[in-house]
């Protein structure tokens, strides 16, 4: 069987990571680059990792999608400000059947990408990793870096349109855990820590636990994550931030141990000092995550009946600070 | 009958602007000066009002109690960020029986005058009032002004030490009503709209429905009134703390009427574009009043089992600024 062909739909911190290990790995990949094509043609990719330093000159990188051959698999790295770009971006390396696999953060993200190729064909993931661009073609990967993945299952409409199509949804079911592990052996034998997992809404909310608080708290107060847990009462707020997006998960039916809480916490105490991407976002006046990491599981956990009110303070904050900070 | 005495401590924004509305009626007034007694001395006191410019040269003002006289009512316009100072202040202008008058921001602050001269010498009051200082014995009052204080009546322990001293609470009661008319009397002739009320846990949470909201969000957000209520993130969360506080009220026993939400925002979106004493301690590197203004009634409010979650997010969050600022 041949390697499965990639294409990186946004080669920054994180797409450019994963795609530079899978094609140092002899994965044929397809970086789609916008302000970097001209940086990357002349001077090549670079990531400074911790998995090793890679400079890959070599690369088939493209300055549209037009240009793309069909690819097995379309990994996302956008942030999710840029998700309406995907009408565009999507048809063509995706056009022979494709998978996407959506690697942004937040939540219902892969709801953008669904709505082009079909549920059916959408795995939704969350990465580990500290990793930033830190100039163009250039990623300094910093600490961890695991992916957990799964296939986007939203709805009810999942089994119909299975149905509709003449097959059962355990026939697809069993397309898709097939594609899955294809996925999850690629990048692990290329050197990326990849878990493939049954249910993404449990990873998902996993990450939010992280995401929401120091993110958001890492912009209003200006603040490392170090400095965060260094304060008894930011450290005490990233906490209940934590319980009450635990919670709030619970109410959407995604029953995560309490043991993760302090497990968090913990984790993120040991980290090393880091500036969240929202942060970076932020300080370099891009438009932040704010909708998709605060405002859909917000919505999501309102329409189960549960109010996050910390949650909501923040998304607030965010989303004013947003619209003063460009 | 004569005019009563009156102590100043804490001559800044709010002690200076009273203090000089109350000399200009020909009151006597004693100032109790810390960094700007050179400079009155020599060039006096200047309040720009909208209730008429006042300049004062012959005051009586004060480097140290020692050289107060005693005083039949005490203005504490301090900020509570100085409220240990008290101890040492507030002995001698009250040594002759005089009462207390606490025009400080927050709840519960009239706890500590009251441990030095005792709880039925105590009146606290909230000013509804923007006024800034804006240099040495310089004040400038751009809006309102209005002062509503009454008894502080904090505990049972009021009729316990009532009867102790051989008098009825009624009989102290009648006479703390009737010192409390005097002192509005004397303020309203002096041109400061004055009101007294029975009931100061009342005044004191509806002037924390404002408080709350705008002295948080104009420091967190770096943002004024104005910028505050134009913005639809901003002014929803703003909406969202005041009913909160609404409720932390109701917990407590203190019933606001509903329709003194809307009356908060629409006097704060008709209000000159006004940076909060918050704010301007956060730009000026003071230390913030989170404590009384946010600690105290979250305190309260979590004692009388009610969790006022997005104050309490504020309150952490300025613990954070304040500690970072300093």
């Amino acid at each position: 069987m041949n390697k499965q062909r990639y294409a990186i739909i946004g080669a920054g911190a994180l797409g450019g990571l994963y795609g530079a290990m899978l094609a140092r790995q002899g994965f044929e990949v397809h970086f789609l680059l916008h302000s970097d094509f001209d940086h990357v043609r002349e001077h090549g990719l670079r990531v400074d990792s911790i998995w090793g330093d890679i400079h890959l000159r070599d690369l088939h990188i493209h300055a549209s999608p037009e240009t793309m051959p069909p690819c097995d698999v379309s990994l996302i790295g956008l942030k999710t400000t840029q998700s309406h770009m995907l009408a565009e971006l999507l048809p063509a390396p995706t056009r022979d059947g494709g998978v996407v696999l959506v690697l942004q953060n937040g939540l219902n993200v892969e709801a953008d990408p669904a709505a082009i190729v079909g549920e059916q064909r959408v795995f939704g993931g969350c990465c580990f990793l500290c990793s930033n661009k830190v100039g163009p073609g250039h990623i300094r990967h910093i600490d961890f870096g695991k992916i957990v993945f799964g296939p986007y299952r939203p709805s009810s409409q999942f089994s119909a349109a299975a149905a509709q199509a003449g097959s059962t949804a355990a026939d697809i079911d069993a397309k898709v855990v097939l594609i899955g592990n294809q996925i999850c052996e690629d990048l692990n034998s290329a050197g990326v820590p990849t878990e493939f997992s049954e249910d993404l809404a449990l990873v998902r909310w996993r990450k939010l636990m992280w995401n929401i608080p120091f993110n958001s708290l890492s912009v209003i107060l200006n603040a490392s994550t170090k400095q965060i847990m260094d304060d008894p009462n930011a450290s005490a707020l990233a906490e209940a931030i934590i319980r009450e997006v635990h919670a709030g998960a619970a109410a959407c039916g995604v029953e995560i141990p309490e043991a993760f809480i302090e497990k968090t916490l913990e984790n993120t105490r040991k980290m090393v000092p880091y500036d969240s991407s929202m942060r970076l976002d932020f300080l370099n006046k891009r438009a932040m995550e704010a909708e998709a990491i605060l405002g859909n599981p917000l919505r999501a956990a309102k329409a189960s009946g549960y109010e996050m009110s910390r949650v909501e303070t923040l998304y607030q904050q965010l989303r004013y600070i947003d619209q003063t900070n460009s």
